[in-house]
């Protein structure tokens, strides 16, 4: 059943409730792939009713991101939704979420601010305010939705530590499950963004999966330094791959480590023709 | 019943919820005096089941402020909360609520931040950052207990319109009832901080009521030119009064207003002998 309003959710949640059902909640921006349908479908495993949220969230881009363009499909996201079994598809409107007219700013908005420690960094640095407006409109769907579980996928690595932090800061009881990435045959990692990228960009684009790979190969033949797992992306690099960073960190916490271990994660992001992606890979 | 930890609190409210009981949550820091018992009262008249959380917030204290003096009484809290049928008193420790070890900062946690519309004003111009810690106390509180209804007292109006503004904007579940300030005979409004003043200084308190009580007999006469009405508070002060601030706003979203009405708050804020007190009064 597809709902806009924040109220007709809060009913029908509260009849589940009543009924002791499982809730699980996946939150999305729509513009659904393979990577989101992992997502329900575990959530269809683990509880007894589902809810997609789809919500291109304004407060989580900056004023000179894809807001505007980013893809919208609705009715093609609310079809595959209905086959998957979803039980509600929620798409509610800006003005739903956010109030009418509402100058969208924490000067006159109420926001959830994760950690500096875990913001000022990877897709933070470059994302100002971004996480901010993660953890805010995550907020809200899970106080509209109250699930007992909640679905992200691993492709968003730092959205998923952050989102864990904020629920273990705020005591929000709800359990958060992570899904690995799902990817095309060639390597590359499904992204709703990937819909920009002509052929040959695509092409380009294995870049980053090559590259992670490549670390983890030399990680698991015993090289352990940092730096020197680094040097081994830039003979992958040319023109083409505007790098923004390639980092190795602790994959909980997001510190940065001199010397990899099997708690490591390594993360990517680079523009190919102007499209911003990320990719990351666990050495374990 | 008095617990100390988190996981304890939630079992027991797991068997309320289980009952459909209603759920009342007083958040306190304790050293409870007839206000508090007035919030505590009013919940066990709306609700089956109350909570009443005592716990001295350190990160709404500036460097500078009481924290370490503010008063601790939990042994009487606890048997005044027995006598008024409180179901549960909440007294955690602050590594109970904030981890062991943890610097408390923006660094390291995740914070609840209200609008600086709401808080670039009143209290929160010379208390930075106090409202940031009371909202993520709060919200924490709210995610611990998951009350339906929780209630504050019109003594920290300022507070209580960010914590409605918040549960507004974070769509948190939950009805924020607000109660009317308990006063002594002499017109002196209750508060935990009361306890540091002299016999003298009770005395010359007394100036906070009165300019507010002056300025609503003013308005009720027909005077309703915000100037007007602030500058017959000058009268009343002398060097025993500190005045902080003195303001005439919306009660509901604390904007400067030219023209009083009905819709409108008067607050005061004034240190005697440099203890710091706040009051006031709705014009209506």
């Amino acid at each position: 059943m597809l709902l806009n309003k924040i109220e007709a959710v809060r009913e029908e949640v509260k009849k589940y409730k009543k009924e002791g059902y499982k809730i699980g909640l996946v939150p999305t921006m729509g513009a659904l792939h393979e990577g989101h349908l992992s997502l329900i479908r575990r959530a269809r495993k683990e509880c007894d009713r589902v809810v997609v949220s789809v919500f291109v969230n304004p407060i989580q881009f900056g004023p000179s991101e894809d807001f505007d363009k980013y893809p919208r499909t609705l009715e093609a996201d609310t079809s595959l939704c209905e086959k998957e079994g979803v039980d509600i598809v929620f798409a509610p409107s800006p003005s739903e979420m956010y109030g009418e007219g509402n100058r969208l700013s924490n000067d006159t908005l109420t926001y959830v601010c994760p950690p500096f420690f875990y913001v000022n960094k990877l897709c933070g640095k470059s994302r100002v305010g971004h996480f901010d407006g993660v953890c805010t409109v995550v907020n809200k769907l899970f106080n509209i939705v109250q699930p007992d579980i909640a679905f992200f996928g691993q492709k968003d690595a730092q959205q998923v530590v952050i989102i864990r932090k904020m629920v273990k800061d705020l005591n929000i009881p709800i359990e958060i499950i992570q899904c690995p990435i799902v990817r095309e045959e060639s390597g590359l990692a499904l992204s709703s963004r990937n819909k920009y990228l002509s052929e040959e960009d695509k092409k380009e684009a294995l870049v980053l999966s090559r590259i992670l790979n490549n670390i983890k190969i030399c990680y698991n033949k015993g090289v352990t330094d940092v730096s020197a797992l680094k040097e081994t992306a830039y003979s992958y690099l040319t023109d083409k791959h505007d790098l923004e960073y390639l980092e190795i960190v602790d994959k909980d916490t997001l510190e940065e480590k001199a010397k990899a271990d099997d708690n490591t994660i390594v993360l990517i992001a680079c523009r190919i023709s102007g499209v911003r992606l990320i990719d990351n890979i666990y050495l374990k």
